[in-house]
């Protein structure tokens, strides 16, 4: 058997020869080196190319680079394969640190202080007194957000696919429990995974439920937001402010109308990012289960998504 | 006995009204409209004239407007008379909130993140792992903001004048104390009160015993701060960056370098602004308390200033 490295975009020498020196006895390959894919048992994929899965008649383990499987076209898969991903708690402590970050600036209107500072204006405001946080998506990175909101005194409300018990969490499911807890949401975090029901669930219908005086955070993938919708939101007068950390299109193009916008605030994808470290010990954890025969960690559910 | 108000700078006609609506016994006048000064036992001052205090033969009661007593010439009155300031809860909350806030978003460093959004730039960074806060001053202020920084995993100390006890707080005392607790701190947070003895604490001695990924936030008084000597430390990199509430002169002039320095965030001294009904009814309290002979509540300690 052999592990193929399908990343793209990225040099993955290094990589390969971490994993390689963590594993000596088991063959790594980047995928444009490989000579025999029929060997081919794990592959670990990040936007790998979609003629790849055609090529590998013994694939058995797909494992993505990140905590999201998105970059990885699930239908393509025979069904028998198993993916995993990576779940590092680091990020859960610093996407909680992100939101909760953000969710103060923007109640303490950080960016109209930093625009008038450029502009040498000196106008004392209040702080809003808004306080209730609705969280889209209620994984790991959304209870652990919730719980750091709530011991710095906000109000959390989290939609969530399946049931689930927090105390201190008002709950709520499925499309009419969406429509129920926009209008009582200041701040819309989402943390959804990126699905084909999630994919522009940020859209005009949805923004319109929100308070005008409402904040969408986005710290989960760009495709989850329609921008023409946002941009419409934000320039109506409907929607008051966006933090926004994942794009469409990334790094996010120099002409996009997102950049300069007074109203909102763009990070470059770093709310939460992978300890190589942390991530290299699971990939080696993953190939020795494979190898092993022994159950695999953190799989994925491919009929969820997620 | 009549109340005097001689708050600078400020329309005080609503608050007299406000006032005279809750106390209609009493005779409260302005100053520039006053006719018996000889009658003046109680002042409501905030930068009151300094030749006011020789005229007022019967003053027994100065209450400041706000938190800090700094506005007030406390070596020109008299020693019997005593002296109040507003003590509001929400204060503490506020500046707690802003403290937190302030620490998080230079940790994730969201004032360079704004500036390269200006720029259009897209480079992603790594939160820092900066965790240490040392808090100057450690009244109820400090306090407050010791716990919330506490609850959101930053290790915290601070230096106080006198014996303090708080679980979690490592407490320093007096130079030497100073001295050992700088090196060691991430963020130092200025909450001191203004008196003789610290104003201009914050100079070129003390920003030196910082280490050089510091950052400075002052959220007390302008006059704590040696202007120049923070602009050379942060020209030099000694020191990272600093967040400031509160300038010598205010509103802060507009050809003053702070505006427009890339490491300084300028807020228009908002961090907590007195709710002006909790202000008027503790005057109205100490009003009576005078009227009535019954103890005073929120009295300064003359010789400390605070």
């Amino acid at each position: 058997m052999s592990v193929l490295v399908a990343i793209a975009d990225r040099d993955n020498s290094k990589l390969v020869a971490q994993l390689q020196a963590r594993l000596p006895d088991i063959v790594i390959e980047q995928y444009s080196q490989c000579t025999d894919f029929s060997n081919v048992e794990f592959v670990l994929a990040w936007y790998a190319p979609k003629e790849l899965w055609a090529k590998l008649p013994n694939l058995k383990v797909v494992s993505s680079f990140g905590a999201g499987v998105d970059s990885i076209d699930l239908d393509l898969l025979p069904a028998h394969v198993e993916v995993v991903r990576i779940v590092d708690t680091q990020l859960e402590i610093d996407m909680a640190e992100y939101v909760l970050t953000h969710v103060l600036a923007q109640k303490l209107q950080l960016n109209m202080f930093y625009q008038q500072q450029a502009a040498r204006q000196w106008k004392p405001k209040r702080v809003l007194s808004h306080n209730r946080v609705a969280i889209l998506g209620f994984g790991q990175l959304g209870r652990a957000c919730a719980q750091k909101l709530i011991a710095n005194g906000f109000n959390v409300s989290a939609w969530a696919q399946s049931h689930k018990d927090l105390t201190d969490v008002t709950m709520y499911y499925g499309e009419a429990g969406l429509n129920d807890m926009l209008p009582n949401s200041d701040y819309l975090v989402c943390l959804l995974p990126l699905t084909k029901h999630t994919t522009g669930i940020i859209n005009k219908e949805l923004l319109a439920k929100l308070p005008a005086h409402a904040v969408l955070i986005n710290a989960a993938r760009g495709q989850h937001v329609v921008e023409a919708d946002l941009l419409h939101a934000l320039d109506n007068d409907t929607l008051r402010a966006a933090t926004l950390d994942a794009f469409d299109q990334e790094p996010l193009p120099s002409d996009h109308p997102y950049w300069q916008h007074a109203k909102i605030t763009v990070t470059p994808h770093c709310a939460a990012l992978s300890d190589v470290n942390c991530v290299i010990e699971q990939i080696e954890v993953s190939i020795q289960c494979l190898a092993n025969g022994t159950a695999l960690k953190n799989r994925v559910d491919r009929t969820k998504g997620y």
